[in-house]
């Protein structure tokens, strides 16, 4: 009898090639010396190009086709043959097509956020959605060619069910911006004071250590842009980055990129070399960071825990700072135009309007020409500001530079679910106050793992999250944990 | 017409493959955390195998053999065609029996010296020594199977040759070594006083920068041991390591490594991605190593230049400490068991021996079982001392372990060349001492890069010196080096 071993056998060739690729796009963006460009794309081009070739290939589709008709329910199959049929999807026409689009709308792209010239871009752009359009209808979908952009990125999702929890959303958080951006701004100074290098780099490694980043399988390393990287289980990257004059850029930014790694570092070793390991979809990566950035790291329990400590590691800036007074800063909420910089409560809002944008360019009701103005609108409706320039608004976030149409909702869906299952792991374990205060983050970490981590895509988002909590995606757990918190951090709000 | 663009067209993807495989490589002995052994392993196999199924192919074998009828001359032909045939002459029978060997040869290996039990390690070595007879007779050779092995590091070489200048060498040595050890050991006490490890490594940093070594095309990093590889000539790497209470480790060790890595950068950049943008054999490669640490950075100009500021970085351990001391102290001669631990006179004695004893298992004149006690009697003989233990002595080094036999005669062969080439580079630019004492060492660079390092394989090791010295190999000009610079050393010596 066949079995899927054949298959994994032989997709493990590809596993490795990217993981390969992997690994030098993680050396390019910590330690390699600029003069290593050029070599370095050819390397990366050429592993990613055999790895597709080997995966995409009559072999794949014959020993998947055996799977199939053997044991079609294991995990391994369903997903590669997920895999399979968007990796042949595309004529090699159009892959060539996108590629080259990719390579000339990210330079245009920068070339007009640098001169804040959005024409620069706008043909890029244009020709991005139309390969986007082209790609949508050869998938196929249901109701809008959006659903087969955003099951990209969040396997399962469509633009139906979207516009639900969006609508739910948008309808209960406007109101709450509106009432939080009314009260004064908490006095968040001190977060600004001289915060040295290396003493923020050592507490970093130390609260991933407290929250159960195991070094022994995974490092963190300095990079422009924090990112998390998996090459297995056994072996995850993290960056971050310090400001030495905004103390949460690096503690926050590695507290987030915790999350993602610790979901890598919870998938079960036996999915090694296969297209289980990783994460099941974007939204369920940030779902994880998200939470530990959020719904822990912006905790009155988590500094209780962790201030007498910064204060001791950073006494010129944080003497004589309260526990009250450091966590209302934290946590300051006010309307600004740049999503990266977005506090938790307003961030949502960010995606939400990108999400109608790109969704209304692929769906033909918005031109190109006229995204900048209906940006401006958008921010003006939703966060009451007008962003400055172009190149603070609609050119702020390389993701459509990159081709990517129905990712942004991915980050808000992380949003919701980290809520959705923080309350379930409270359900299962009490509140968890009590154990932040204590620094034992070990319990949810190990809720989270049985939970979530240790399927990797072994099982989808959507059925994670029901059997994790009982639900569905669903606004309100997220909506509730807000209104909470930002009602006692702001009682004149009245949320 | 054809040229050889299709074949280099061709062999790019696996160039690109091989070197992905080593900066994963590079990776692993720099930053890898341990759980990432396994995945690692697995994915530069990978790359590997499938670098040499590529390299090893039909295609290229007609490729080839068409450029070869039309530029049999280009280098890139003639070198191609060497590999090729190197990569196609084992059967896979014979490929797959030797990495076995040499994995259960290096697990013994380490068992072996732990345990101090040339025992365990025997059949393995026997097994290895075996393997590498059965290649050399695949390959065929006109006196001695160590010829076809000899071939394998420094192309050309033959054992004819080597008995010629290993004799001149060891006739002249020998006596040297008995006049200097025979004198009272300078004072190098304070070389083992504490350095600061942060001061090291930032000295390491500035030395690399002032003989030259390029950072837009180059980094240097922590590594267990210490060593370079490059991904393209714009992207070298090299690794020291600190010891905080021997200052020679991480400071000759750099100057060493930037011999290898000041070669690698020199290489003409319309080689990379090609087989030619490599060093030309192990023995020149050796030859830069050597030069830098040995004849500059163990020179009395060299230390005339950075004592003081060597003292003012580390005052504790340099104050007071003379210009003449410390040269003396860092080129301390005494015979010791510990290749890699040998000042630059004793070395090559060490290589001489290994090199004796590795001919004579090639050729059948010397049975493994005899191997230990042969190890022993030759170090009496020739060095006047007999190692503690197996494991101070037969069982030092990993070359063997690894199936290297014809390896070791290279490092003596860098030693003579690097004597050879200085020679000319002072002919053609004058004394060497005043640059040195100058800190100016670009003129020693310019002429290396030259003579020597822009061809990488396009030249080969012999042409190189000859073209560049007038000479063929010669162990004279590297005797009359250590005549002169110890003979005032040791004046009581009589050399």
């Amino acid at each position: 009898m066949f079995d899927a071993s054949a298959l994994r056998h032989h997709l493990a060739t590809a596993h490795d090639l990217n993981a390969s690729a992997t690994v030098l796009e993680w050396d390019q963006e910590t330690y390699m010396p600029d003069g290593g460009e050029d070599a370095r794309a050819h390397q990366v081009a050429t592993l990613r190009r055999l790895a597709h070739e080997h995966f995409a290939s009559d072999t794949t589709s014959t020993l998947l086709a055996r799977a199939e008709a053997e044991t079609p329910a294991d995990p391994l199959v369903v997903v590669a043959r997920r895999d399979f049929d968007r990796a042949t999807l595309l004529p090699p026409r159009l892959v060539a097509e996108t590629a080259e689009a990719v390579a000339r709308a990210k330079s245009a792209w920068r070339r007009a956020r640098e001169t804040n010239t959005f024409s620069v871009f706008a043909p890029h752009l244009e020709r991005l959605v139309a390969l986007n359009v082209e790609r949508a209808n050869l998938a196929g979908f249901a109701d809008t060619p959006y659903d087969a952009l955003l099951d990209l990125y969040e396997p399962g999702l469509t633009a139906r069910v979207l516009d639900g929890v969006l609508g739910d959303l948008r309808r209960d958080l406007v109101p709450i911006v509106e009432a939080l951006a009314a009260q004064p701004r908490p006095d968040d100074a001190f977060l600004r004071a001289r915060y040295p290098t290396e003493t923020q780099w050592t507490f970093t490694l130390d609260v991933l250590r407290d929250v159960g980043f195991d070094f022994q399988r995974g490092r963190q390393d300095l990079s422009a842009h924090p990112f998390t990287t998996s090459f297995a289980p056994a072996d995850v990257r993290l960056t971050t980055r310090v400001d030495e004059h905004f103390f949460p850029t690096a503690f926050f930014g590695t507290l987030h990129e915790a999350g993602h790694g610790l979901y890598e570092q919870g998938i079960d070793e036996h999915y090694a070399r296969t297209l289980l390991a990783e994460g099941t979809s974007l939204g369920m990566h940030e779902s994880q960071s998200r939470l530990w950035e959020n719904q822990v790291g912006r905790s009155r329990a988590f500094w209780a825990h962790y201030l007498p400590q910064a204060q001791r590691r950073f006494p010129d800036a944080l003497a004589g700072v309260s526990l009250d007074a450091f966590y209302r800063a934290v946590n300051a909420v006010e309307p600004s135009p740049i999503r990266v910089e977005a506090d938790e409560v307003t961030y949502n809002l960010h995606i939400m309007l990108r999400t109608d944008l790109e969704r209304a360019l692929v769906e033909g009701r918005l031109a190109v020409a006229d995204l900048p103005e209906a940006w401006n609108e958008a921010y003006r409706d939703v966060l009451n500001l007008v962003p400055g320039t172009d190149a603070l608004g609609v050119l702020q976030d390389v993701h459509w530079s990159l081709g990517t149409f129905g990712y942004f909702p991915t980050y808000t869906l992380g949003t919701l679910m980290s809520a959705q299952l923080f309350d379930a792991a409270e359900d299962a374990l009490g509140p968890m106050e009590g154990y932040v205060e204590r620094g034992d983050f070990l319990p949810l970490l190990g809720w989270m793992r049985e939970h979530v981590h240790r399927y990797g895509r072994a099982k989808s988002a959507a059925a994670i999250l029901l059997d994790a909590t009982g639900q569905s995606l669903d606004a309100a757990p997220w909506l509730a944990y807000i209104r909470t918190k930002y009602g006692a951090l702001y009682p004149g709000a009245g949320l």
